[in-house]
């Protein structure tokens, strides 16, 4: 079937004259995940990640994608797709590889509306180097892709300020404030989460994310919002007009853009789309920032830090019944990854607020936990016997906030590598956790402290130690991260990150422990602004897989701390055989 | 006397119709160190830091500094110059006074020679903010100062293959492809050190740092060396032939750059004066990225570890026999900071192959130890009585290499407080030598791994961790730095950089511990290169002012492994009372 697609995207490539071919994995927003309409990728491949770009040429078809994919890559590519693996030695670039593999004065060709504008010029700039061209204006699997589904339209709904913590009019009045500081025109904003943090909508268009499809202009005057009219209803059309938003049709945004002249237009490239950069007139002056309301509203506020604290209780408080249920009934009763998945989104959809997964599960047991980004799905879905680890990564949505916690379980005997593993995560997952650092530290500061006791035995995982969670927005949310190569932002009082740090043996197992931490304000002194986390993750540790005699003394403190904190928690929700299990699973080492 | 100086400078000022003079520390080379003709800053303030800047209005007069000087300038700046400490919340930055104090319309002068051409148009930009000019074609205080020492001009000598590992041609040759790459007609290269490495000379025009005053212009076929001619033996001008260097006079250089015409001009901007940036003709481009060799010279060859491990040996066997008197002797003989200095200077000038210090000897006793860069004089040189700290920062130059070292030694009783900060200085220290990581990290990931003991506790020490140290050139050398805020380099195989925390109690004292750590590479597996450090300074750590009992495990046992390789490293070099001295020195704890 994909060997058909191929052989169909060739020919147009042909009758095009396009040399090259590449499909990313984004949309027209550089949303991280997409709804359906947009993945062509996978349609292409057969490859389900959600991070990677096909490029295709008449002689070969190749896929790049990164080292959380590369075994997930390798099980779904047929054999005629290469996988690039991305960060390893000798594997180039996707600019590196357009370089030395288009032809001489041939055509490469994207659509450049999936394709961000940073990445869209450099792409060019490959091109160039074979004296080629680019050719952006088409989507070349329109044609192909006969089933392809249809744009999403789901209904906006409004966020009450009760959630949100600041009125849309004063957001939009700070945002203007930046606008002019910078002396811009035109702010065009096309991250969805942006829009939606902005204007205190939400809606249902992309999966695990519940933000709708739109593009937003703001100038000093308007506020221009180009949303599909179908998902809006009266109560939402009032909200715009009582906000002094203007509703226009959500394709009518390319004609918007066309239109500009003269104007100073504040955009991030590296988000807003190849094919509306270009659209912009020439008369206009591009001011390339990154989007001011990315840093506010990666700041919580003080109503959304209470929220937060909340919506995390209660997601704890489903998660440790989720434990309580794994441990007992292992290897007695039934279940696979995916029913055991299907447990805990049923104890998540009691909880108050909920509104809705933040990602797709990952319920991966013994050697699929070493698939960083595992997902089950029917075909792969194994049984859970009474014997080693099931790592589940998961997170709710709740009116309240976003939650993301990864928790390892033994679910029956555990080797004494095992132990050792899980021990050493959860010592560099509370070493981070415990970080005292001065103002002005960003991720690639701290990351060090989660990763120390990696490094130290010549161990890493391939992945950040952690990223930003929105609220009620995407699960995955810029600026702040703690990486130690990637860009950094500092860390500022009420940002909230995951500090997740694994080991995955290829075949055998994975282990990943996550918790999420809101940065706080600590002592100022003669030294400066001391800053540290506070926990928002209430779940226990596996004590059955923590080997106490390998923890330093101040380890173990950390441990004792961390569970005496969740039985104070979440205890108050519990009673019966369950506290007593909580009590138990909870206990000093 | 400050006072008379300031007041004829301003009436130069007003005669030259400068409203702000600016007068920074610097030479014509960005050089950290200047030779005594370059101390202007020190002539008008009387402030002798190595680092400051003093700018002067018709009605104030005021120095900046960083935090390593604060104490420092306080006590010897007069009350009419005001101290703003650099880096302290609202004291406001040098541009930012300029662009708050410069008088509408008004004209800020600086000498554009002494002040690189990144800070002049950051300069200039902020006098622009008030409409204002600038004037940079003058040197205001010549005419005031009447007994300005001439410009340095020692002879310049050869440093042999044996000590420099890579022929002047082969260097020469790598620099040209670098220009190639970068597509650069000519390269103007005005960093001391990144000539005398080039060339494989030495000289002795700027203290502390063994290298002539001179500028380099490099073309594909020509290498062009700006130097005084009376520097130069008949030796050197024919080693200049045999290399195919031209020699012309060190003031030329100014008159070759005006002449440049339609070329494209590599150098580094951050440290080519904005005097010669602005003379460089319009018809020119510029590349201006860090200079070439500053990344070359980093990174040490082969010879070069071989020789600076020989050196650090003989380093550490003067440093370990001043320890083993200053121990054995403190309170029962009359001694000071002083001539503990001069004592340490004796034992090192017996060390074969010692050139001289590498920085003025840093010998501070008890409170002075809290003035990060105090270096004693005569009228604060204190009598070293039995008991307290003497905090010794120093360092050596060698045919062999370059070395730098501080230890903080108890010359009699210590209080518990003493003790517990002094363990805590040595565990950070030896933490950041234990670390293992993957190529790829920087200073900035790294930092932390010193840091996170004070950090901790709520302390911090106001300057960077480390910094890279050059081969018989300055013993400050970038890029390589462990330091959490700045601009960073990834530590490469063959990089030296020190590791120096430190605590600064005001009025009291002052611990700091310092060694050098050469970069190396580790295990490559599937996770990448893993790297690590060798330690390369060889002189125990006081225990009498450790405290065994605040030690983790992990911390006793690289206290215990550095010590037994202390003693393997110099015990062959002791015999008799020092050998059983340096035996209990090195003892496990």
């Amino acid at each position: 079937m994909i060997h058909e697609r191929l052989l169909a995207l060739r020919r147009v490539m042909e009758q095009k004259k396009a040399d090259m071919y590449l499909v990313p994995a984004s949309d027209f927003h550089e949303s991280e995940y997409v709804t359906d309409y947009f993945k062509a990728r996978e349609f292409l491949t057969g490859f389900t990640g959600s991070a990677g770009t096909a490029v295709i040429t008449a002689e070969e078809a190749g896929l790049w994608t990164d080292g959380r994919y590369f075994v997930q890559a390798k099980e779904q590519l047929p054999d005629e797709i290469r996988l690039y693996r991305m960060g390893e030695d000798e594997v180039p670039g996707i600019e590196e590889y357009v370089e030395k593999n288009l032809k001489e004065h041939g055509c490469l060709a994207f659509d450049g509306r999936v394709v961000n504008a940073v990445w869209g010029e450099k792409l060019k700039k490959a091109a160039e180097k074979r004296h080629g061209t680019i050719k952006t204006d088409e989507d070349m699997l329109d044609g192909i892709w006969k089933e392809r589904p249809a744009l999403s339209c789901e209904p906006v709904w409004i966020l009450d300020e009760a959630y949100s913590g600041k009125k849309t009019c004063d957001k939009l009045s700070e945002v203007r404030a930046k606008m002019k500081e910078k002396k811009a025109d035109v702010h065009l904003l096309t991250s969805l989460c942006d829009i939606a943090w902005l204007l205190n909508v939400r809606g249902g268009d992309i999966s695990y994310v519940p933000v709708p499809l739109s593009f937003l202009a703001l100038t000093e005057a308007e506020c221009i919002w180009f949303v599909q009219s179908g998902a809006l209803d009266d109560a939402v059309r009032g909200y715009a007009e009582e906000n002094h938003i203007t509703v226009r049709e959500y394709q009518e945004f390319y004609e918007y853009v066309k239109g500009l002249e003269e104007k100073t237009v504040l955009l991030d490239r590296s988000v807003v789309s190849f094919g509306i950069c270009s659209s912009i007139p020439d008369s206009c002056r591009i001011v390339d920032e990154p989007d001011v309301t990315a840093l506010m509203k990666a700041i919580k506020n003080e109503t959304e830090i209470t929220n937060i604290k909340r919506a995390h209780i209660r997601d704890a408080v489903a998660v440790c019944r989720f434990m309580y249920w794994l441990k007992t009934n292992a290897g007695s009763i039934p279940m696979t990854e995916l029913s055991a998945a299907q447990y805990l989104e049923r104890l998540r959809k009691e909880q108050e607020g909920f509104t809705g997964l933040s990602f797709e599960t990952i319920s991966a047991y013994k050697e699929h936990g070493a698939i960083v980004h595992y997902a089950p799905v029917p075909e792969t879905d194994a049984a859970i016997t009474g014997q080693g680890f099931l790592l589940v990564d998961s997170g709710g949505h709740y009116l309240e906030g976003t939650t993301d916690i990864t928790r390892t379980f033994a679910v029956g005997a555990v080797t004494g590598e095992m132990k050792a593993d899980y021990t050493m995560v959860c010592a560099a997952c509370l070493n981070l956790a415990a970080a005292r650092f001065l103002y002005g530290c960003t991720g690639k500061n701290l990351d060090f402290a989660a990763r120390e006791p990696f490094w130290e035995k010549g161990l890493d995982y391939k992945h950040g130690t952690g990223h930003g969670v929105g609220y009620l927005l995407s699960v995955h949310e810029r600026p702040n991260a703690f990486r130690w190569r990637k860009p950094e932002a500092v860390m500022e009082e009420g940002m909230v990150t995951t500090d997740e740090p694994g080991i995955y043996k290829e075949g055998k197992y994975g282990i990943r422990l996550e918790n999420e931490l809101l940065c706080k304000k600590g002592e100022k002194n003669e030294y400066g602004q001391f800053m540290y986390f506070e926990n928002l993750t209430f779940v226990p540790f596996d004590l059955d897989a923590i080997a106490a005699e390998k923890l330093t003394d101040t380890e173990r403190e950390r441990l004792n701390e961390y569970h005496a904190a969740v039985y104070s928690a979440v205890s108050p929700y519990f009673s019966g055989e369950e506290l007593v299990w909580l009590k138990d699973a909870t206990r000093n080492v």
